[in-house]
């Protein structure tokens, strides 16, 4: 795959890499040269910083989640948000988003813990679980986000086998999720935190709702969503992940959580045994970015950007690929998730992964997405396909060869 | 101790952090333009990396070290260097070489390993190993380094109690070391390695010398060390880890290491999981300073500050500190280790800790640098003073405080 993947002719929808044409240049010049320009300010973004983050970009991080959250909230809720909630000392930045991801698991997990993921899930995490020896359960999804109602069952079922106390933590990419694209509904969260709080007497110990909105600044249809932040007693029990990564540039590595107090300290703790905490230039850079509105302007293009390219996708999908294929349009984030028909696999091994690879086109199977788990058969007939970092020709040109070669394949199977 | 920090008059020679006057303010200025002031490579700072690091970079570290060896080595080896251990390929680029330790323990050593470490050692890698509850034996330091037959001492009773085969590595702080500025003998270095080469099959596994070369760059007298990647058979058994933190800006937290071949996939697979390679853009800024030689001109001029700083406290102790306290003149690196008369405690509780915090004066407990080993006393009447951040002022005010400290408590004691 690496030698395909090296060829010039080829076009990956695989990676989850984001847009080069629309990466902040001017931007992070404007930014760091502001920086650099005065002796004060230069100096400190030289030095060391803390290993919690620095205190004013805390401060102005927390204040946007805030406000996303109130703006989604005045939509649908009532009554005002809890501010404490939101405060910049539950803030805490770290080496993108993974990372705390990471640290968590290291916190949280013993080997042998289970954790429930979203059944499909953001493939990393899975890789994240399986090195720490921490075993899956994976929890349906629906077009509204999780199956509840199944995450009560998985639970109730793990409580027979005796295995409740081994939950540490739900995990739940609730926007426009990689891999399929799903936005969670805010009843759900509610719900699924609900649930989580009931089995907890009988798990001996908290379970922890961990909600990655890594894909949140990047929706360009619909509207927002309050994180699990505003539900009732979140602020023991929800942990909130953000990035960087997504909406300002991949290259500078800065990702943020919110969390629990008590979780907080162990967290810092062991980032402090990391690393010391993220670079304090870079964290510098972000801090103007959000200060100034060059983010918020930022954020704007990029969605704008991504808006187009998936309807670019969407477009070349009806048009390429045959009959019995289904997806969702996407309303943020970078990808689509294709459905093949049940009789057509997509694996690494498969027919039609071979032969894509042959037309010069990579797609992610959708079988890596889906965590170990042996109740249930792993669905091995989607795809993950990106419209982050190919260009629009390229995406035109990757639906059609993988249409085509869809196409043949199947026709060969009838 | 957080709330003294805070006062205004607070001298604090206890911090590592470094000279602020000399941070490479117009340098960074000028390098960042350069990459974000053309299209091309400003996009591919802002896009992700690669988990193991820019392949330029890594080439350029690897040159500079093999560069450094080579010239160490000229001066007392005979024969060339073995080139292939010095490969780009075995470079590995961290976010600080804090981060590399980390991984190192995680990869490594399960819990009950047993860690050999200096005695004294840098505190922060004791933290490290205490938080993956690994059990830690100090060996013992002379004015050339390591104690190489305590060390064979050490593995021989450990043999004799059946627990050889828990002892996964030694570390090694080998140059201008954390807390005592010792630098180790080349041939403490190729010694220390037969030694643990020869209980490998008794242990029935590797046990790998790690070397840590943090201060390796900011010598201002003596002569430099060949690192241990020049003994034989060095390439499958010593883990180099240097870092940019001290030689450029602490605020840029970028590191390195050397891995043997096989150690370097788990290394990189566990690197991957906890953050997929660090910051690009900071490292396009740190390749930009090796290839134009403005990394080695800063070094020149850090380690013009730092010789006038350590003169500085030098003095000052000559002039502040009575009589019975002794020191080693550094000869590079950010600290000066005094050894008080055995009868006159130092640790936190002492009474010279809470009157020198009462003169607004900090320093590091020895005692903190010392691993929790049973099978000695912990020395408690040594204080770690750093001359890295403070003013040349500050110096020399915090030294005549202390010192009035010590005499003070000292006089008390007769």
């Amino acid at each position: 795959m690496a030698t395909a993947l090296a060829r010039p002719q080829m076009i990956s929808l695989a990676a989850g890499f984001t847009d080069s044409q629309t990466l902040p240049v001017s931007e992070t010049r404007r930014l760091l040269e502001g920086i650099l320009g005065r002796g004060t300010t230069a100096r400190a973004a030289l030095q060391y910083g803390t290993t919690q983050g620095d205190a004013e970009l805390r401060r102005l991080v927390a204040q946007r989640l805030a406000d996303l959250d109130a703006a989604a909230w005045g939509a649908i809720g009532s009554g005002p948000l809890p501010e404490r909630v939101y405060a910049a000392e539950r803030m805490f930045i770290t080496s993108g988003s993974q990372q705390l991801l990471y640290v968590l698991s290291e916190c949280l997990c013993d080997p042998g813990a289970i954790v429930l993921v979203e059944d499909p899930t953001y493939f990393v995490y899975l890789g994240i679980a399986q090195s720490h020896g921490l075993r899956c359960r994976g929890i349906r999804l629906t077009e509204e986000g999780l199956d509840v109602e199944h995450l009560r069952r998985v639970l109730e079922g793990l409580q027979r086998s005796g295995e409740l106390s081994r939950v540490k933590l739900l995990y739940l990419v609730s926007y426009h999720q990689n891999p399929t694209g799903t936005t969670t509904a805010w009843e759900r969260k509610r719900e699924a935190l609900a649930v989580l709080r009931h089995f907890e007497s009988a798990a001996g110990h908290p379970i922890y709702l961990v909600e990655d909105a890594a894909y949140r600044e990047l929706r360009f249809a619909g509207l927002d969503v309050p994180s699990a932040l505003a539900a009732p007693r979140a602020r023991e029990r929800v942990i909130y992940a953000g990035t960087f990564s997504k909406p300002f540039a991949t290259g500078v590595r800065v990702g943020f959580g919110v969390l629990p107090d008590r979780l907080l300290r162990v967290v810092l703790r062991v980032k402090g045994n990391h690393d010391f905490g993220t670079s304090n230039l870079i964290q510098q850079l972000l801090r103007r970015a959000l200060a100034d509105g060059t983010f918020e302007r930022h954020v704007e293009v990029l969605r704008a950007r991504y808006a187009r390219k998936a309807r670019t996708m969407v477009q070349a999908l009806r048009r390429h690929f045959p009959e019995g294929v289904r997806w969702v349009e996407p309303r943020g984030g970078l990808y689509v998730w294709a459905r093949l028909p049940g009789s057509l696999r997509t694996g690494m091994s498969s027919a039609l992964f071979r032969e894509a690879l042959a037309h010069n086109v990579l797609y992610i199977p959708g079988g890596l997405c889906y965590a170990p788990d042996s109740t249930r058969r792993r669905p091995d007939h989607e795809m993950r396909l990106s419209f982050g970092s190919a260009s629009l020709e390229d995406i035109r040109e990757g639906i059609a060869r993988l249409g085509a070669t869809v196409a043949g394949v199947s026709g060969r199977r009838r």
